[in-house]
């Protein structure tokens, strides 16, 4: 997906919530905003937004000088979400079709953008997008890919929400690479945020090499590429992941709730609609 | 109200905004946000939002040579509101209080920002702001030194609201300067616009000098300045005017509904509330 000019004030909303986080220093965090606004000229609408948007946290973190302004708050949301493990391991034991319930589950973890909006209501939301019809609904295709699917590559997104990928990867019970970011990135999962959350136990662990809040292939390690390649099947979750994918012609599918606009208007969807979405549907 | 930081990244969605409005012209709209983004580390936090809106607006002239990209919409604005005209004075002639029904119906139009959001539900919000509860009230205080003001001026805000503050003006039934902004800004009401609604015939129109989308009383004219020190009772309308002279120590009242997060807290009220509030309320 391209970069849309709606894009550029939320460059700025996310820089403020990133500087505000690392800092509580009024003029180190306007000196952030400064340097964005500088870099505005430079962005490329034809790159996908996560490109611009590890630009964007690589000057929060020279600004600032914190590393990982979201550190404590991914601790916290992968704690919230092995605290509810046990429950929806018992859903899934007792749903009619634990697969699909598990996908939804899988979903529902992206919807609760921990790093955005800490303070989700985290059962109402599950409930929601175990009710909802996915407005794009690839369910079924999913379901017998997966079935004949040797190699199959996870993208993670966030962390905390890889407690829910956990859960959809023991429902799948198939050999999974679970692919998380180079380094910390807004509140996107890295290795240690997979481990944390119990990935290590189900699915080995890969990084993308990329440091964007995405997967930019360019930006990408020859083993992830490896990976990435020879897969038939991949399962990509969230936002960042579709902006870099979305034009690829791999056997992906997208899993996501549609929280912006933009992403919502590239799919064809509405905001807050949930998408199970095959890149490359049968004819 | 000083500028927070979570205005730049509104500045860049009223600057895309306005492009939009200008020309369809992706290129030319991204260059203004190039150049708005040169501008944000020349932001003084300290001066008010209207003042760097100021320069946003006249960055996006600038760059896509378009002098009043809401021209159009000013005028449809007036022509909705002059259509409910009738109605609306039907209405204060069976009100109970006509001036609290009028100061209500005056925020009303406040409500519907033309500019924002054209597609508003405008009976729906009109019948929302005269059940609501204004979270700051401070109407008798205003029913009252409005009975002993003789010298009123009334600082108007968007094109189209001001068939709401003729509605106001004509119930009050007191003589008043309304005033109107020098140039065009966003939506804010022009002479032209003023006339438009028929205010020439309820009041004298005065130009503020100022062509920021607020009253920067620093770059107002001396005529202005003379009738805003002399008056014994300001009407301000709107959340520009609030946000440039929420620190006078003038006997204003402000008529707004908080439209936005960081006004709707400086004001310590909640987003959606509508505010009756007196700038030197009695101890």
């Amino acid at each position: 997906m391209k970069t849309y000019l709606d894009c550029i004030p939320c460059f700025f909303k996310q820089a403020l919530f990133a500087a505000r986080a690392a800092v509580d220093d009024e003029a180190r965090i306007k000196a952030v905003l400064d340097k964005i606004g500088m870099l505005v000229s430079e962005i490329p609408l034809n790159s996908s937004p996560p490109e611009t948007g590890r630009e964007v946290y690589r000057t929060v973190r020279e600004v600032t000088g914190v590393d990982d302004p979201f550190r404590d708050l991914k601790a916290k949301s992968i704690d919230k979400a092995l605290a509810l493990y046990p429950t929806l391991k018992h859903l899934l034991g007792e749903a009619k079709d634990p697969l699909k319930t598990a996908v939804r589950l899988a979903i529902a973890g992206n919807v609760i953008d921990f790093g955005a909006n800490p303070d989700f209501q985290l059962e109402q939301d599950i409930q929601e997008v175990l009710q909802k019809e996915p407005a794009i609904n690839h369910y079924q295709a999913f379901k017998e890919k997966l079935a004949r699917a040797q190699d199959i590559v996870y993208l993670g997104d966030n962390a905390g929400e890889t407690v829910f990928d956990r859960l959809l990867i023991e429902t799948m019970g198939k050999p999974v690479t679970f692919v998380v970011r180079e380094s910390p990135i807004i509140n996107d999962a890295t290795e240690e945020d997979a481990i944390s959350s119990g990935l290590d136990n189900v699915a080995a662990i890969v990084s993308s090499g990329c440091d964007a809040p995405g997967t930019v292939l360019g930006g990408c390690s020859e083993l992830f590429l490896a990976h990435f390649n020879k897969a038939d099947l991949i399962i990509s979750k969230g936002q960042g992941n579709y902006e870099t994918l979305s034009q690829e012609k791999r056997p992906v599918f997208f899993l996501l709730k549609a929280k912006c606009p933009v992403i919502a208007r590239d799919l064809g969807v509405k905001v807050g609609d949930v998408v199970i979405k095959d890149a490359l549907p049968s004819k």
